[in-house]
């Protein structure tokens, strides 16, 4: 690595990012040396998502809205139902389910998942704001979890399955099992296990 | 993927760089737009490294010496051997030769190999400004080439050794062959049979 200065320091800004180790930081700061035309670029697209982008109001998934307060895509769409709510991790997960052409209700974005190791509780999530969401004229009939298969996924599901279950609202959750496609000689003993005590009837 | 503008437009410019696919531009876009503390740095990384590195008016590497004509760190070290020039492909190879502690010389950057494939000549690389160096007061023993033992390294080096054997200057390469630490077994057949062409008497 060049001794200078300002290299090294986009050199440590990149390694920030994650995926991006020491050498590969190295590797595209060399790169942005080289086109300063990919630096302004960068700098522009950069400085245009903070102006921009905010939190939605209602779902906080993100939304680039000028509105006050703003208000997403989803949140706006008068086409989609207002009596079921997919709760998700992150505003990318919304992507994701919507790619599946199956969910036409509202969304939720918690911000993340209850995970006592990483010192996040419920307080942490936007879970105060989906009970405020809950309390709305429009009566929610379900609540469909699309949180990640995993143990901060278990927790929290648990968690928001008794509180809601307490307001007396139907929970659901995304159903774990073999992905479409795959070979059963090559899935995991655990999601095998899982897809086997959650068969359906044919 | 979220269909926001300017997130669309910072995960573009994301992919554009080197190893970076689309879904990997996602994630970092996604990442960046969570932690502003993390957007600021790598804007005032990326403004300042556009600001303050030029290139080294001699060896054509990277500095950020505010001097004009602009000289780097190792164009000035008055401890180094100004008679022997080791000629490298990029600015970042001037930090691996000098990591290995051997050369006290002088450097000279190309920018590049001749590719024909690519379209690159000897026009396109730093070599009328190498020529120029060589006819300097204090003449140069022995230009090393630190080139990538590639095709296009190897087409260069060959360009560079007829030319400067006109002139009368010693060329040498740096040696190819196995590396030190690895198993004889696992290192592949062009490899080995190069390092059989240079063995060397003991």
């Amino acid at each position: 690595m060049l001794r200078i200065g300002s290299l090294e320091k986009l050199v440590h800004q990149l390694n920030r990012l994650p995926g991006i180790g020491p050498k590969t930081a190295q590797r595209l700061a060399y790169h942005i040396l080289r086109e300063p035309d990919l630096s302004f670029g960068l700098e522009e697209a950069l400085i245009q998502v903070r102006e921009t982008i905010h939190l939605c109001s209602s779902c906080f998934s993100f939304t680039d809205s000028p509105a006050q307060p703003p208000l997403c895509h989803y949140c706006l769409d008068t086409s989609r139902r207002d009596d079921v709510l997919c709760i998700v991790e992150e505003p990318s997960d919304i992507a994701r389910v919507e790619s599946s052409g199956v969910f036409r209700g509202r969304y939720h974005v918690l911000h993340g998942a209850i995970s006592p190791l990483d010192n996040v509780g419920p307080d942490d999530l936007k879970i105060s704001e989906l009970m405020v969401r809950l309390e709305s004229p429009t009566p929610i009939k379900e609540v469909i979890l699309a949180l990640d298969p995993d143990l901060e996924g278990d927790t929290t599901a648990l968690y928001l399955a008794r509180t809601l279950h307490e307001r007396g609202i139907k929970v659901t959750r995304i159903a774990s099992g073999v992905p479409l496609g795959s070979d059963i000689d090559y899935v995991d003993d655990r999601t095998l296990g899982r897809a086997l005590e959650n068969r359906v009837e044919l």
